[in-house]
């Protein structure tokens, strides 16, 4: 029996107590804890088989009162003695994607980086804003079959792309290959067909908070988005952290999101502070090159989930919706390179190197951390990602 | 022990034998095939346990060549004769989504189709078709969890709609329901990420067909569409028929598509024809009124499948990916009812009734039948809905 060792500082002390899936040398992937820079297995620690699989979903399914008896039966048994054999360094396992991704959806949530967009692409446009964008989250459905776990390779996609001055489309590795730094959210038990999740009632939905890259290759976007939304230049992969955040352990970062004007109609109205004050970091080869501020996003996740269900859109354990962009403001916090560069316009200086998009060999890591309790912060754990060259098509 | 009777003129004849889910009361889906009126259960007749289970895809995984061998044997135990405990009348059982479906991509791959809403939508413009639609088969990301059987009930979706003249988005049930009559297409074997299923693959990983309604609220989908697709228009729910039929099953049926000029990029190149010679047809509360013609569909299967994958997105088992409406030249092979009755201008006859889009209590009926060899004909079953009333939204 051993007391898990919290080192001073930890961005991982018993405030935070996220859920993972580890596995070591040998061994099928359960579901774990992770205590300062220890593993905890869950099916070990509470004698629990719901534990004892590969992703998060089936004790997802178990529902809301599950959740906040669980987590503070962890937080009971981690204050004393442990087994053991429930133990394991960080350093030791290999990380998993905690859960079995159902429907994923991308929203467009930040005023910011929506109206960068709007400037970028309709710079005669007087409202840099879609008439649509203050009324509704706007959002779109992704590939979920290529959300990967932090650590995973990203192949450079190849598509087509056309510019202004090309007659015809070419075919090639895209040139444009950007991030989009994001929050994904954890449907932990969802809604039947017919049905909806009020604003009032999606806390009872959400399970947890990830990191969430959503990779993305603007020419290839550029070209095929007309009229039905991004695909291709999305769908090769997106990134998130291991370690999914109860949103149980972020009561302390909700806050009130910015004023919405014109008034949302009333599917949407919130009533709790649903904005969260999560502060991310975009490094770019170890050089920190942005500090998006979810604090400033103008939808809440309530309202993303609202959203989604409001026509009878049925969810499921395992659904994921992702923020969109993070961007503040200020040009050091904004969350995609494209605004970050303004269109490739304005490069930055990356370990000695100019960088307008990320180029083979790059590699970038989103952090994030939350006020907890007490004063301390809580960590999101990392979404990372190398970019490896684009392979021949045949 | 029994033979099967097959009705002369059967559309599921001894050259169709698709794959579905049934049950009957008090025991649980398993996988079977349907010979005439005759369900016949796959694990009592093969003795195998891979089809005891409630959906094709532990069969689909095991590949194209297992598809041909099951196939073959399916076929000469159903020459013979078979043991009743196999044996189901159709009228006695339950069928099921046969599919769990991984994601789902809807395209608009019918030239007419997409000529006819760029006109409704953008008359001003010279080229009704958007100038990447002859490069690329355009499509995006549909929600998988909305996907249900033929027979489900259609709850009427709310959601914001906001005409020319509202001065702000209003909220409420859907005033403009349509359908879009497509076909199905399921991938029985992925593809990992970073690797592409190039045109000339493409057959040793599609499995099977089925029909497909999109149903699409046409207000929802005009207000939430710019820039992202459609969302919320689309996702509360698309009807599939519950028999796949196999691709092993549509020999006879493949026909050159129509002639592709601007000739496509390389990776889109066709060898074998890949055209479907599918008939579909659309009733509307009991009466026909369309006749939509699979053979005119511009972009196949094939170029669908090569185009989703060449960015090394990864495919999987149970992966689904829709044609978009199939619509021919003719009035009456419109497949969806916004260019049937050109944007609800000129209203078609049913039942002795006006009508433009659908209203509570009607019912759509797709059906489809295809050559087979030998002069047959092969059914593809219904996929069938009704529209029942808004639910209050609180």
């Amino acid at each position: 029996m051993t007391t898990v060792p919290v080192p001073a500082g930890s961005l991982f002390g018993p405030d935070n107590l996220p859920y993972g899936v580890y596995s070591v040398a040998g061994s099928a992937p359960r579901v774990a804890t992770r205590l300062g820079d220890t593993v905890v297995d869950l099916a070990v620690l509470l004698d629990d088989e719901v534990f004892a699989r590969p992703d998060l979903n089936a004790f997802m399914a178990q529902g809301h009162g599950r959740w906040v008896a669980v987590r503070r039966q962890i937080a009971d048994r981690l204050a004393g003695e442990v087994p053991d054999e429930a133990l394991h360094a960080l350093a030791d396992v290999t990380l998993h994607l905690p859960i079995a991704v159902a429907d994923y959806v991308d929203f467009y949530a930040s005023e910011h980086h929506a109206a960068n967009l709007g400037r970028l692409f309709r710079p005669d446009n007087p409202d840099p804003l879609m008439p649509n964008w203050k009324h509704l989250p706007v959002g779109y459905h992704g590939r979920a079959g290529s959300i990967v776990v932090s650590g995973t390779d990203i192949v450079r996609p190849c598509g087509q792309r056309k510019g202004a001055d090309d007659p015809v489309p070419v075919f090639g590795p895209s040139v444009r290959l950007d991030i989009e730094a994001e929050l994904g959210f954890v449907v932990g038990t969802g809604s039947a067909m017919g049905d909806t999740v009020p604003v009032t009632e999606a806390e009872r939905h959400v399970f947890g908070v990830v990191l969430f890259n959503d990779w993305s290759a603007r020419d290839i976007q550029a070209w095929e988005y007309v009229p039905l939304g991004p695909n291709l230049g999305k769908s090769f992969a997106s990134t998130i952290s291991p370690w999914v955040v109860p949103l149980l352990a972020l009561e302390a970062a909700r806050i009130p999101t910015p004023v919405q004007e014109p008034r949302p109609l009333p599917y949407l109205a919130m009533e709790p502070p649903w904005g969260l004050d999560v502060e991310l970091s975009v490094e770019w080869n170890g050089v920190e090159v942005s500090r998006p501020p979810y604090r400033e996003m103008y939808w809440s996740p309530a309202q993303m989930l609202a959203h989604l269900t409001v026509n009878g859109a049925p969810s499921r354990t395992g659904d994921l919706f992702a923020s969109g962009t993070v961007s503040g403001p200020a040009k050091d916090t904004r969350g995609a390179f494209i605004e970050l560069t303004w269109g490739g316009t304005e490069p930055v200086t990356v370990g000695g190197e100019q960088r307008t998009f990320l180029e083979d060999g790059d590699e970038v890591v989103l952090t994030a951390s939350a006020p907890g309790p007490r004063g301390s912060r809580l960590g999101f754990g990392e979404a990372r990602g190398r970019i490896v060259p684009a392979r021949g098509v045949g």
